[in-house]
């Protein structure tokens, strides 16, 4: 028996992890975490349900890492605090991957083994081939799996550069060789199928830091990913080439460095490196800043510098800004945003489209096409694509003469078996999305998530009466707290009027009754707020009554 | 003394309404709403300030109108309620501003004058050549406002389609004219000066469609924006060419339609139209739909459709459905939504830009030159752009020997002032913008929104004590409500805890004092209960104490 399971978020698919089982043995294939999508309020990250893979712990054989992005390591501590797997991944990935369980206090635990792109590894019953592909972080390998039912080529996420900067490109010849073998499924990143031609090379941003350099007659500060190794390595190039000092601003973004630095990934010419208040005694034509914020996070180096609220960097006029990024969808409203205040402080900003700042990690459609003609598999399972995606790949193969049949749509967590050449979905598991809000893994439900978009919306008053137990008499309030509906210390005359109505509540049911059903009380008083505050205000605070007894 | 105020949003200048002031006469150019920011949580519009008008009610003329979107007329009913200013427009203009008023019961009381474009209106002491202007709604115009120390070009929004489907040109002579005479100030559309060349025709967007038709089996259904009467128009006429009768879904674009074809701008066939009920009674390729919902508005028919909530329309496998709109900045993921929706139930989705399905409405960089080089004005004031489209225009015509010190550079409410040549910034109006939230007009105050903000990210959590007045004994409670935050039902014990430690605050402190000051015991539970629960959950309620005294 071979079941293929990739599991992934609200519309992605197979993005994050994907399960390999063979009878009695598990692969899994990265361990990545997701974003919350935007009505996921409050949220932090979203990881997958690991309960397929703890159930079965003693069939699991280890995790294969394709590379070091946070979609495909960055659930790890979250499986290995209940499942300590081993760990297989390149030197850069391993690195990042240690950074990570160290935070959590995993980092002893854990068991790691290196692999070098272009070797094959055994874990468990499965052998695989790794081999190199260009990414925008290094050290990214594609896996030929060799299982009992044939090969699975996993690509991890690609793309064809034609003059990587490390000068590594991509191992075409590992995946033709897979190809001449006879695949029987290729598991692909589909991400950019939308687009026709080659992705550019990442030189081409190089070029463009450099042209940029040539006319800065002040200080240069570049926003880019900070696991965007080979981008910081042209950063760094270009501003020694022009006698610069470069600074490095974020968090992530120094970690990232130092890690690649010791790892021999980042090549800092000797005295280039300064420390941030060193800037301030340099004149700006002698600065780079290399600094976190492309994607217009509010809390970044680059944000609280375009709003004026970072410690020790102040834009100043003539001082030149490049976003060396495009806007992950959902990020555009808050990179415009920095643009702007950028512009408004006087600084150029050099932004996508405008100049060639930015290349894509991603395949477009003519290298998709490619290592389609590479590989020739059976059947395709398109992955890290949504929906759209997953429907214009079956239109691209098609197009090579793939038979339609042969295109596999599935959803997260649907079990793909594979037996005798041929492919059937027979069933789900439940592998999530899970809502990771602080320290709560799974317990923010759908009923918190909505008050939350309820609370957002119109706030929430509260009305508490304190009665006496045995008479239903009330010996204090009703008193009245809102929170995001109204302004309270402008809106007096509307909460006494509520509290008038309130009382009015009360006086017409306690002489109906005696001691009232305080259910019912609250359920009125709910109702009668309710319309008088939508007639008054237009709005639907949450109301919540409170009935205390004294 | 002449005087030009812009008007605008947060990072938007002169988009929704300009004041031009000459000594004892204002003339009020738009009067348009904005569409919150993502950060103005439960904020339904926002609008300008409009009190130095009303301050100054006997100076004001009246309103002229460039055209009939939202973000031009759509503050016009908070304006007329406060001052009955008299409006110009074109037919559509006006129709539209009809039916606004009309919902308002405002209607009666405006008084209107139509302008057809070409012709010249006399509004106070100012003449004013209308020309017209292509742009995605018909019957745009832009302005030639003759006052005492010169001419004053605005262009409302514009572009230069040089087929379009009405047939009627933008006029070129009429700026020309207005550019022989000489201009003191353009005002200009710059929302697509990133953007090089021309916008394509209009007309290539219904050649899609006819292609698409050909195609296309069973149903076709045309999402795209209700005010864009071209696009309809093209969408009925290739539907009525393939002998498919068109339903119309959606209030706005049903009542566009109306309106549009009631006076002569869209030209509907005869049996064309059918009601949506009937389109149960024709076969899939007899049928068009045209929709509401190209944003991905959760509450728009296409969104419903998507997510089989409409009640009427249900996606059928082999349906084709165009998105023929591109999503407005911070629409993305709503559109990427309702796509994959769509591609999930089966429908063959066609989007931009996979199919030239969509045409801006605003002028890109070569027709931007153009329009330049036919006024020559000695100032230009972009409009409609960020500071990110101002910086890029001043580039723009600076390229073009424009000098770089008459681009004005000004904030929203900045006071422009004009004499005898030149240009000075002379001040600045308070001109909002105020958040509409309900019926709540500027009610909605930074405190409010910040506690939106607050109540989205972890919720909130009321505590309630109830004392006895001279002793300060407790004699009710605590009781804890919140919402947000955990949920409830599944979170006794961390509840019982908190409930334990407001005990343990509440008698430390009455061991010590006899009644206690309240504020002080409020303040002790709040930062008490704030620790206890980041340390048990990461998580940051707002926690609201109330003490009720019986």
């Amino acid at each position: 028996m071979l079941r293929v399971i990739p599991l992934g978020g609200v519309t992605e698919i197979g993005k994050n992890m994907t399960i390999v089982e063979q009878d009695d043995d598990i692969l899994i294939v990265d361990c990545g975490l997701m974003f919350p999508e935007n009505d996921m309020l409050g949220v932090d990250i979203v990881i997958n349900d690991f309960r397929y893979l703890i159930e079965r712990a003693d069939k699991v054989r280890g995790v294969i890492l394709t590379h070091g992005h946070e979609d495909h390591i960055g659930a790890l501590p979250y499986l290995l605090r209940d499942l300590n797997v081993p760990i297989w991944g390149t030197r850069l990935t391993l690195g990042l991957v240690d950074a990570k369980l160290s935070e959590w206090g995993l980092d002893e635990q854990a068991t790691k083994h290196v692999i070098e792109a272009g070797e094959t590894v055994t874990i468990g019953p499965f052998t695989i081939d790794t081999m190199h592909v260009g990414h925008s972080i290094p050290d990214g390998i594609g896996l030929g799996i060799h299982t009992k039912e044939g090969i699975i080529v996993h690509t991890g996420d690609f793309k064809f550069d034609p003059t990587p900067v490390d000068g590594r490109m991509t191992d075409f010849a590992g995946f033709e060789r897979l190809g001449n073998q006879g695949v029987l499924l290729l598991i692909t990143d589909t991400t950019n199928v939308e687009r026709p031609g080659y992705v550019p090379s990442e030189r081409i941003v190089g070029q463009t830091f450099y042209d940029v350099f040539q006319r800065a007659e002040r200080r240069v500060i570049i926003a880019t990913f900070a696991s965007n190794i080979h981008r910081i390595q042209q950063a760094i190039q270009v501003s020694a080439d022009f006698g610069r000092k470069v600074a490095i601003l974020g968090r992530s973004m120094a970690a990232n460095t130092d890690i690649a630095s010791q790892l021999g990934y980042l090549d800092v010419p000797a005295d280039t490196r300064i420390a941030v208040p060193e800037i301030d005694f340099l004149a700006g034509h002698q600065v780079t800043i290399l600094t976190t914020g492309s994607q217009g996070e509010p809390m970044s180096a680059l944000s609280l510098m375009a709003s004026e609220e970072h410690k020790k960097v102040q834009i100043q006029p003539g001082d030149t800004v490049i976003i060396s990024a495009t806007p992950i969808p959902g990020n555009e409203d808050l990179v415009n945003r920095t643009i702007n205040h950028l512009f408004r402080l006087g600084a150029d900003v050099v932004y996508h489209p405008l100049a060639p700042v930015h290349v894509s990690g991603h395949a477009y459609q003519d290298e998709q096409k490619m290592m389609y003609n590479l590989v020739r598999p059976r059947y395709v399972l398109p992955f890290h694509g949504e929906r759209r995606h997953v429907a214009q790949y079956a239109r691209l193969v098609e197009s090579l003469g793939h038979p339609a049949d042969r295109v596999l749509k599935m959803e997260p967590g649907d079990i793909l078996e594979l037996s005798d050449g041929s492919a059937t979905i027979a069933g789900h598991i439940d592998g999530g999305p899970i809502m990771v809000d602080g320290l709560g893994i799974g317990d923010v439900s759908h009923i918190v998530l909505r008050d939350r978009q309820l609370l957002a919306q119109d706030g929430i008053l509260v009305a508490v009466i304190t009665v006496e137990r045995d008479t239903g008499k009330v010996i204090a309030g009703p008193e009245i707290v809102s929170r995001g509906f109204v302004y309270m210390q402008e809106s007096e005359p509307l909460i006494e009027e509520a509290k008038l109505r309130i009382r009015a509540d009360l006086e017409s049911l306690q002489e109906s009754e005696g001691v009232p059903d305080w259910g019912t009380v609250k359920a009125d008083v709910r109702s009668s707020l309710s319309r008088f505050f939508y007639a008054v205000t237009g709005r639907q605070p949450m109301i919540i009554p409170i009935v205390m007894e004294a």
